[in-house]
């Protein structure tokens, strides 16, 4: 049996390139195509730094349409517009399809209103598998899967567990975010320039971030669950900052205490939460660095608390965890494959 | 009349360096000491990269009780436990005294608790004057000045304001603050080496840092003092973290609106307050950036509020507005100066 | 006697804004005017963050004729096409002009080639004063000022010395040097963003950038001058790097030692040479760094030896003693005042 | 057949750790032992950051005696001096030996010179092969194997063509040099904290780098040997400078040009050199950029030349082709397999 071609578009986007490296060095992937626009007909040996030579060049976007047929599965690392309009496609052909974009986190008018898009059809929309595969399994076997946001697929990893278990208030929980420059994708101009953005930090869309109804929604579905933090309305702020670095991101999130939410009891419902799986790990709430996940498809996450607050910390590559390397993750699940496949031989970054 | 004759005790550390440069290029002061053990004996000049050469060299701190009677005021740039032995010293000799450390910043027993000092006689610190003089005012004649940390300068500019007005809940803030390698002083040891730092962010001291009880009582005298918010017990949560930066700092602050608190009322009630004064400056809360404070006396804060939740961000250069450059803006209040003397030929690093 | 007039053409950009705010921190100048595109109508106060306002707003590049009558001296922040252009028309005037730019930095023919203006005049061009005052001196009357280059300031600093006293080959020299983002000025584009450039160090311009004619011309008329290095023809390698900085550059240097060029005697040779001097600091040249110099006008300059080569550091901050501190620095001397007039308040930014 | 046993002396330094993670993705290497003293005890798995965890605990240095019996193979990523003696240990044995320290790269007096080292015996010295397969091929049978210095590997990557056609004078070399803190391995000290290192950039070492003799003696080898270049006596220069980066590192190289050494000579020689190796590629002397290899065991290698000197350029990542990447590839080499065996999964860091 052949490798499963998987074709990535948006390939030198910062995620899609992430995406087409992983998929180029997966024992059971091959890469179908890959394109993208500023590098159409360029190498993608040179364009991505990969060795050996895999004798493919980027197509234009343009192509596209040709290329469906060619692929088993296709990455879709593009705009929430373009999404829309690729996902029906290739699910329409019977492929597999990861969508890296917002288009399908949220319901139609949510959509709407924080995308811009209005779906054609609901039925793509309303059977998409919210693929963070910790919190919610692995895809149903057809499904297109919407891949989370990294901001949250970082606060989601922090925060789950002690929602789910009613350990704090679904309401007033607070998520701070920092995040490198990839947080915001390959972005022109001058807030992107390295005279900016070197040495400063700032916040941005605040009160306004499309994350925010992702990370209330995921926890809603959580706490309505059955578990102990069952029924409960959630409610969510969050923030996010521009840090002077390019990859990573730290959610510090903030909640309300339930009785009984000690210290030892939050920072043991984390670790119980993620024992035995191979990409979340617990630690102290200060170890959950961002340097440390860097390069790797792992998250840290931790938690403390005292009588008036719980804390909870979790870091992530946004281009891993927070993206390609999830998306990997959730194809290797689709296929049926152990969901570590392919993603073993990325490596932590910091010396 | 001849200048004032400072001394300057810990001047190679991050804050007494900076303190020392304000001090020789300030057309009211001259600079009568410098101590350091690290490089006493070493010219001022060529270690702080001043010109002309003031020809003075540092102290060793042994020497610095035969320094007392050479000066007419002093800048604690130390340890809280040094500060703590010296400052009655100097102000026992009639000196004017500002001390950067955390020495005198909460009353007795959160002294002990927080900084595991037991202050000799109560007088002094009942007497020293929290000198944030955008919200406490001039320093009262004779009183030891104690200057704000700089994680509690930056909250309290954002938040006070607000809090006074009654604008907010004084309980349930929380108050996210991200910093640069300085806020920690002159740090040795791996945790601080630029292989550890560059391309991190981490919490620190989470749930234990000792800026938390300033903030809170910072906050509780201001609602305690007779405005809309007058009589409230304040609760405030603070969370460190550490970035990959030289300096400055940014805290985002998160609080409970309380009825009429819009976004458009939060940001004016800001503008209101620094209305007129040198240092503090309103803006939108997006543009509340670090490096458009970093080298500069100036603090930028701004504000906004949905229905959840009133947000509000502070950016300082803690080494000037966190630091130095707020000590000499008490020493020229306590003398009588205009407050910015001294300070306004300071500029912004960023290009 | 009121204040000398300045005005600032290209206020916002990298050099401008720093000139604009030395200016206004200067004791015997004051700004006539600002000019700016991106910024027409803005406050300068916010916009450069500076206190206290002078209650200037920036002017549009097109309103400046209507300018000329209003200052006593003008900086030319601008390129060196739009500096060609203006120039004439302030020295018209009767005004006094430090050109930024390179308009006015080689011959008629060298201008054309490498910046390709065509004077219209020779002789503004011809009359320019090279403005390194270290190795040039004072301007003379009435002479327009050419402002050097950021790298040939640093390495003519650590170079000129050595082949005016003939210790060096003025033949096979090379300059390595290292520069900031703002060595490029305020550049677009995605090679400036902080995405490329944090990280990365690359050489640009290679055996193509227009400082290297500069560099040896000067060399070439210290060579001749009469000095024990007189009459030999000056051959010039120089390549320049773009590192993850914003400010500062450094300039390593290598020569070929002639008889007598020990170690000891080229070092000493630079201690001499700046002996005195406010801006000129001699040391090890391992301690050339750039983080000592940047923030203020300060150059650091090294030099060692062995039997094949003379190896000679420089180091300044490219915006100041490189551009804007150096320009006014000229202005003093234009002026009979002293040089370090208004750029001794300058201080490091290195905590 | 089983995997090859390799053990990692020194597994927590910056190069030992990026070996044990390599060894640990290789499908034909298993990791016998990791040594390190300050993660002694410690998991290999959370402590590398590594997924599956390999149930492997650092050993103490103290232990390494008796790990000795329970591999096939060794990487010495540890100092000089340690290597000296281990080496001899590991080889004794009949293991394989790749050391990563510079112990065995130059004659029994150079490395008593720049090392302080005297071996006690010559055999393993003399029969040691200098590992950079590119220009010195596949290690001989049973010889050790001195794994090329960083700097060494990307000057040497650059300039051995050149030196090799005689399209340079091999006298009067400049190698300038600019590299992240890792090349420095993990110092502790003030010298490599964040803040010192961040926004600067200093030459270090400066006529007194051991990576000297070492460029120095590889290319008298090349020179020697038969080609254009042959019989000539080698002179190098070589400086280093700091960089605010973790990883990476770029060598600039001047030399004179002999008749025939045009722009596109130059460039077609480097092409022609490594055309069809998986590791080293040939690009335009300005694409050659550390961030286009960091995270690989690419090279990139670039040459240009006017009439007076012929530039050529090298990067490399100073941890992977320059220490621990080219270390496995000169195991695979050893063990008769493809040399990118292991090395193909590796992926640029840059986004």
């Amino acid at each position: 049996m052949g490798k499963l071609k998987v074709g990535v578009v948006g390939a030198t986007g910062t995620s899609g390139a992430v995406a087409a490296r992983i998929v180029l060095g997966h024992p059971d992937l091959t890469l179908a195509f890959a394109t993208s626009d500023r590098a159409a007909g360029a190498g993608v040996a040179t364009t991505l730094g990969v060795t050996p030579d895999p004798g493919l060049r980027f197509s234009a976007h343009d192509a596209v349409a040709g290329l469906v047929a060619g692929c088993d599965a296709v990455l879709l690392a593009t705009s929430a517009d373009v999404s829309a309009k690729l996902a029906p496609v290739f699910a329409g052909a019977g492929k597999q399809v990861v969508d890296l974009s917002g288009a399908f986190r949220l319901d139609a008018a949510a959509t709407l209103k924080w995308y811009g898009i209005a779906h054609a059809s609901a039925a793509l929309l309303d059977g998409a598998h919210y693929g963070l595969p910790e919190l919610f399994g692995a895809p149903p076997a057809g499904a297109l899967v919407t891949n989370p946001g990294c901001y949250p697929t970082a606060a989601l990893l922090a925060l789950a567990p002690l929602v789910r278990e009613g350990l704090v208030e679904p309401r007033g929980i607070v998520v701070d975010a920092k995040s490198g420059v990839t947080g915001a994708g390959r972005q022109s101009g001058d807030a992107y320039s390295f005279l900016e953005v070197d040495g400063d930090v700032r916040a941005y869309k605040v009160l306004a971030h499309q994350h925010t109804p992702e990370i209330a929604r995921a926890l809603g579905r959580l706490a309505a669950g059955g578990g102990a933090g069952a029924g409960s309305a959630v409610g969510v702020t969050f923030t996010a900052h521009l840090l002077p670095i390019a990859r990573g991101l730290l959610a510090t999130c903030y909640a309300r205490p339930r009785p009984g939410a000690t210290a030892a009891r939050v920072a043991q419902c984390l670790a119980d939460a993620y024992a035995g799986g191979p990409f979340v790990r617990a630690a102290s709430v200060e170890d959950v660095m961002v340097k440390r996940v860097v390069g790797t498809n792992l998250a840290l996450v931790g938690a403390t608390a005292d009588d008036d607050v719980v804390v909870a910390t979790g870091a992530i590559d946004n281009l891993l965890k927070g993206a390609a390397g999830q998306a990997v993750q959730n194809l290797n699940l689709m296929n049926g494959w152990d969901q570590a496949r392919g993603l073993t031989s990325l490596q932590r970054t910091a010396a």
